[in-house]
């Protein structure tokens, strides 16, 4: 690994102040050809120190100086605040140069915090992870990773395997001897047990990776049954909080909205028409089709309809919907239905009318449990909507289990499952025991790799590569 | 003044890392309830110290601890690293609501700077323009004016009115007894010294103004002359240090471009006809009345065409242009012309044709006194093009003289010199001393606008209010 000093700008152009950060064995004596400090120097100063100077005919500055192993890359380090003025942050980064740094290449800093032991690798993704977070979840599960506690989480797995794999070497060592040295069902057990969890771990990635990047959500519902609408009351004063999703394409019209902590991407789907069945099919096939991509479907239902025209919508959602998805079903225009306080009817009209007909009447003419009566325009059930859109997920994020959020985990914890499944078998058919023992093996390296153990340079290259510069 | 606490983002969204400033009496308790440190406490910490800490379920921190008065604001102040997730900068600042801060208004910090008395108006207004200064001309001003250099020249000239105004008070204090203490034909020629270098400073802040937003320039040419080429090979390696100006709309078409240090724009004028002179003569007076704007005007010539056609170009350019603008003539599309490298025509064609003109006989013909002949194509003549834009500009920011570059500084700077105007008009034309002094009072008054001495409340609010938020 180089020990040379690298440089980079660690905060975003704009704003009051930029940082611009440095790193490496002699780094700071680097700092002092740029840095006319008023007393002393960065180099002879102490860590954790903050050192006022001049960088003549370019800023004043304030320089953190940390020494060696106490920084975040266990390097000499200094970062220098600056202000935030493009063409000074690039000044900077030139005399650095000038004076013997290079420019630091993307997540370099935090590469060399992993290199020096200050973190394991799924440690340093929870960094890149941290920075990328945008709800409570995402957050909550990055944060958790930087912690260590999903690292723990693994460790506990590791040393499981680790004592399994002690027991079979054993055996292993006197196999000539024709002895069983370990309990076959013993280990069995311990092998089940271990399986059990790296699958349980494996499969929690579907709701760490929804959590980090938004989980899915369809509203389905015929034209003019305010789609858009509600979508604009759930955005409402959530908006300013939602930010744009690096990969969201122009093209697809995909909304972002943090409810309860939790990120919601809505799928937009075409408006149906539950008027002409047979011409209307297709389009309605189409839009159902979408639905096979969200983890929640809510389904408009125009309160104000004849309940028998909406059907068809009822029964085509209930064959589109994914077994593992969840459905609420919304019964809109609640402000014109009898008895709303906005309602333009007679409160004493009959109840049997398609404007007057009471909420259980109409779930049940439609076979359906339960409806949210919904008005976007008065705000009506909106609370109850995004209540029961959230709960379920914020109520699964506040358990605290430990979720793989990192695609590259979940691959190895796959691999280290199903080499698991091969020691499972083999120890029940009987294979030879030092088969059983490079499968046991291959196991632990697969999860050796989540926290970079025994990591090939390029895939080291190819984690950090995905890193902000400055990181 | 308010001595509450405030808080802040001062970085811009993205990157690797926040920044989040707190200043006020007491805001360093407020930290320690957000903040939970490894050791010791912000409030018992000694300042310019770095702390290690940890912002239970929300991020890990690095706070930078400053103490009255040996802050940025002169107030005790906090500067929190944290992870650059937009998530984590608003759920600090929630949290330091919380205990107590509110959020600060744009310019706050530095307002509380400059009522502490740590810099003058005119070094906080410096603050704002290095923020945003994107050359090396608009970053050299404003280092220069926050370094006090500008302070210093106008300090210089408030030293000189006082020393008039005394002497004329002094006067004014026996003048029941009907004698002239001052010398007037002394003080006359004191008036005059200062009034020049008022009006110098005030005549500077055209060049300074145009340094700081960009100095217009005007390419004007025939269709096809090849402007948008020029363009582009101007802008060529140097369109990464090219940013954005704020208040460009997209409506015109402005190119900005760093050259030699300073910063042009480049004014879009329509592609002119040549051939059919009276149908095509609005079509030039319109653009040519774009020229107005500009400081450079750069005349596109096609070097092929028959050169008695571009004599209306050059004649309506010589009518259009103001009397302190530049023109540089050039004539294009060298590449094709007699002896160029990659000349399509023979060497041996008489020199007297369209293409084999030589460039004095070209010159000589349109009347101009010299043009450079430039390819786009190959890159000919385009470094003397850069010279010839940026060298006068670039010369005179080498000059190190004090420029204003701040309207407000101009507007003051102007009444100043009226003022000086009414007290020399009146030194000379003998009127009362005490009218005389009255003038020479507003003038002083005038002066210390510039350091915010005698400003009022609502004009403050209106400088600081220019600036971002967290500065």
């Amino acid at each position: 690994m180089t020990s040379d000093c690298i440089c980079a700008p660690a905060t975003a152009p704009g704003g009051a102040i930029s940082i611009v950060r440095v790193s490496g064995a002699g780094c700071l004596g680097m700092v002092d050809t740029v840095v006319d400090f008023r007393h002393g120097s960065a180099a002879s100063a102490s860590g954790f120190n903050v050192k006022f100077g001049v960088i003549p005919d370019l800023d004043e500055v304030l320089v953190s100086v940390f020494k060696a192993p106490h920084s975040y890359t266990g390097e000499d380090m200094a970062e220098i605040s600056c202000h935030a003025s493009p063409y000074i942050v690039s000044g900077i980064l030139d005399r650095l140069c000038a004076a013997g740094c290079r420019l630091a290449q993307a997540g370099e800093f935090t590469q060399r915090a992993f290199v020096a032991g200050k973190m394991d690798l799924s440690q340093a993704e929870a960094v890149a992870d941290l920075i990328a977070s945008d709800s409570a979840a995402s957050h909550k599960m990055a944060f958790s990773q930087l912690r260590g506690a999903y690292s723990q989480k693994l460790h506990e797995l590791k040393r499981q395997m680790t004592e399994l794999a002690a027991l079979l070497e054993l055996e292993l060592d006197f196999s000539e001897e024709d002895v069983e040295f370990a309990d076959r069902s013993r280990l069995r057990g311990m092998v089940q047990e271990t399986l059990l969890e790296v699958q349980k771990l494996a499969e929690s990635f579907k709701l760490g990776n929804a959590f980090k990047k938004g989980i899915p959500v369809a509203i389905v519902g015929a034209v003019n049954s305010g789609k858009s609408t509600l979508l604009n009351a759930l955005l409402g004063e959530d908006r300013a909080i939602v930010s744009d999703i690096p990969g969201t394409t122009r093209d697809t019209v995909e909304e972002v909205l943090v409810l309860n902590g939790v990120k919601y991407r809505f799928i937009d789907t075409a408006g149906l028409r539950e008027t002409d069945e047979t011409v209307e099919r297709m389009g309605i096939e189409r839009s159902f089709a979408q639905i096979g991509q969200a983890s929640v479907v809510i389904v408009l239902l125009d309160g104000s309809a004849v309940s028998e025209d909406l059907l068809p919508i009822v029964a085509a959602v209930k064959a589109h919907l994914r077994e593992d998805s969840r459905v609420i079903w919304v019964r809109s225009k609640a402000d014109l239905l009898l008895g709303s306080k906005t309602g333009c009817f007679d409160p004493q009209a009959p109840v049997s009318g398609p404007f007057g007909i009471r909420n259980e009447a109409f779930c049940s003419r439609l076979g359906i449990p339960e409806a949210i009566e919904l008005s976007a325009l008065t705000g009506q059930g909106l609370d109850k909507l995004k209540e029961a859109i959230s709960k379920p997920d914020s109520d699964s994020l506040a358990a605290d289990a430990v979720l793989v959020t990192n695609q590259r985990h979940y691959d190895a914890l796959r691999r280290a499952a199903e080499d698991l499944n091969r020691v499972q078998d083999g120890l029940e058919g009987g294979s030879p025991t030092d088969l059983v023992a490079e499968d046991l093996r291959s196991s632990l390296s697969a999860l050796g790799e989540i926290f970079g153990e025994i990591l090939p340079d390029d895939i080291l290259g190819a984690v950090f590569s995905r890193f902000c510069i400055g990181k």
